[in-house]
């Protein structure tokens, strides 16, 4: 893979916009190397993706020389570099099947990110996230206030760029959903709206439902209703027990969060509202 | 098809039962060609097809022979014919995407079943349920509780066996859903218990999901609350307008209604509470 | 749905292309609703879709306006104008779901095309397709060569854009399938490339797949082996008969031909070697 | 899980199987837990789990007691007893994925199997499979027919019941296939019979289709030609290169793998000429 920068943007819909982006792009030679475009309540929201060698400047020289155009155009937008990978803080608890998935995606290479550590409020993962010669940091959540405090000065420290819930299961507090709004990927065992809340496949059993789901989320101060990434669904029948819908439900959570997540890290998701823009 | 008969039974769960009523079919000569078992709760379901022409007599008297087995181990039963078919009547308002796909599988001879009429709040559909011989009835809803009586008035005198609400946009009253318990399916327009009510397409666009589906289930009381019988989901994005999820979701709503009521039609759907089995 | 006009593009690629492009339509005025780019073995392909009443001249003058530019960069392009319908020709046999499929959306305003005829070599669809008010032909296929020539006469004659073999149980000469290249759309009953040819449900039995499928492409002269555009599978198991899976099948065929066509219909697909990119 | 015995049968057709089957079961007190049948081509195939703790003796005796009705119907049949593990032998490359997975899902507890060990023909996956405290065994390749020897006698020397290849990229040899008939299982890249042999993403993106699959099937001496067990196919579209394909198909792999392998180790799976029997 080419080293390439990923600008995106959002500001207020009017003709010419994509005309003048593309024209500044093209008078410094950058070659496009995917392009997509998105209107939404008089919103427009834009990618696109820059081969880096095509341009003869870096990132900051970019962002530089872009910034007055952005000013013109009431943009709020950034620049992302390939080369310069996101940290993601993951956070566990006893379950480990979506911390499995992300860290084998991770050493193959598939999923280009830094981990600079795994937290968890139990001990069970330790030797499992150590042979990766990832940092294991277990926090007591004994006193649940100071418990995230903690998390939240250990992402700080350690410079996360994005917190990974992968099967956490304890509730955050507001506080740390507001200040890292954007920045907190959750993956709910339901196909959200459908039951929020704790045991989502107790709920869909008893309901009848025929099809259990997963859905990967931008966490905010409202339980299980922040901005869906990405979601997914699988049949299941009257045969099956909650354990079966468990079972099943662990192959459609770690496939729904690797996909929302890669989407983030390759700057391919805008929030618009409490929604999602996805440019796949 | 050769013609056959289908065993539904019912009965609190015990040691033998499978024994005990293939042991009676074998007795007789019967050929079993489709056998299904569950068990939830304590209670034992079973579904049985057997070739019509391998007994040495008819379903009458199978029935008669049957009744003291099933007598002892209290089952709850019934022996339905292939050769008798269901007869549904069908209750439509101005959208004809579930009526045309249901009166194409009809023609084909897909949906073996009598239409012996369709009923509608509205005309718009007369000349296309009429090209095909079925009497169309219109029925005006300025008096509901009178129109009410008169559809169930209408469905006895056609001696419907089941009412098909094919994207029919009034809410039957109580009286009628219980007196017809089991025997009204409906199709809701939204992956239910998500999107309860009116404009689930609507809702669904708001909450920015990534998959939209269809529900068929019986009707009772409790508004898109009743056993669900079949679901699907398919995948939307951002860019979809609630034009779109219309348009995308008719594909699915024919389907699901289509699936759900050839279940119904072969005696599939054993109702347990408030939840299906389908044996397929 | 306001007016608008669809210009698709394929030239050679190089740095610049989006940006004089949506330059030139920027300089008009010219709304952008949609667009999509894609490069492939150095050809570059490009979609936009602009608002009719944001242009100050209608379709022809922006065709005269846009030749030099399409010429300095050795453009193959086009411009179609939404307020123009395409006309679809459609050929059947006796099977008739996927017809009634289409002739459902068409009639519902979802598919937005003029239907001059549909041709037949069987009498048996023709009731259904006249209460649709659509001419109906009859052609014997007694003289295989007379019949294909009075079968291109037809198109020509009622100015047919795109011919649709909808489940049109011939098989069409390769002079046909070269006069009208990229006009010629079917839909097969397999996944293709998987089981060419004749009774494909047949040979998916016994091969003991678990899932079948069906695929709709642009006829070749090779037999099954043009350009796919849409395809779609869905499971089976190993209690369903060959009769079985024509029933599935014939579900997914009409789903699949209706999305492959809407597609053609809205531009949205271009031809790049034996391949199709299909902007949705 | 309670322990359970599952006895699978297959036997020519006739009235009265399934009567004499559980007759002998409930003459014993024996509950079952599940039951499904299949007839094809006048063979039928059964499969019943029975509760271990419902019966008064063991499974020796079981199969004593059997034997007589079982010789009477002509019957094979075979009685598994979930208290032990069938034993995996797993062959693999550098591909890591599918190896993951597995261990993932043993580690775990819900693939109920033991695993001797796993061979490879590459030392890259020694650490990740030692960390498991499960032997890892190099077998050299540059002499084919020892090191196929080898393989065939490692795996005789810990009692293997069944051979998977999870993503082994080496063909077996046609005695191999012949000694371990329906006990070596394969994972192939491609949704058979579509794409046989070597890179069959490759095939795939030159052909342009619009979904990519993987099968999981019976090795025998045809190639990729075996019963299939287990299949799933996933949308792409014109942007996805052949490397996106390769990363896609890892995700379509591991769970086509998972549930055949599952299926086969539950005895689900029965061979019917070259098609399977899974009672799902």
């Amino acid at each position: 893979m080419n080293r390439h920068y990923t600008l995106t943007i959002s500001c207020p819909d009017r003709v010419g916009i994509i005309a003048a982006v593309t024209d500044f792009i093209a008078q410094h030679g950058g070659f496009i190397v995917e392009a997509s475009y998105h209107t939404e309540e008089e919103q427009f929201f834009m990618r696109q993706e820059i081969r880096a060698d095509s341009l003869p400047f870096d990132a900051d020289e970019f962002c530089r020389r872009f910034a007055p155009l952005a000013g013109e155009l009431s943009m709020d937008w950034k620049l992302a570099d390939s080369a310069k990978n996101k940290r993601l803080v993951i956070l566990v608890s006893k379950q480990d099947h979506c911390l499995d998935d992300l860290l084998h995606r991770w050493r193959s290479g598939e999923l280009q990110v830094d981990i600079p550590c795994v937290i968890s409020n139990h001990e069970d993962l330790r030797s499992f996230v150590e042979w990766h010669r990832i940092p294991f940091i277990h926090v007591d959540m004994q006193d649940k206030a100071a418990a995230f405090e903690k998390i939240a000065e250990l992402f700080e420290q350690h410079r996360g760029d994005t917190l990974v819930l992968a099967r956490f299961m304890q509730i955050l507090p507001p506080g740390i959903c507001q200040r890292y709004a954007g920045r907190i990927i959750n993956i709910h065992h339901s196909f959200l709206p459908s039951f929020v809340g704790a045991k989502p496949y107790h709920q869909a059993y008893l309901r009848g439902v025929k099809l259990i789901g997963a859905t990967c989320h931008y966490v905010t101060r409202d339980l299980d209703a922040g901005p869906i990434i990405e979601q997914d669904t699988m049949r299941i029948d009257h045969g099956d027990t909650v354990d079966d819908l468990v079972r099943y439900g662990r192959d459609i959570e770690k496939t729904v969060l690797a996909r929302g997540l890669r989407y983030h890290v390759e700057d391919r998701v805008l929030v618009c509202g409490n929604k999602t823009i996805v440019f796949k």
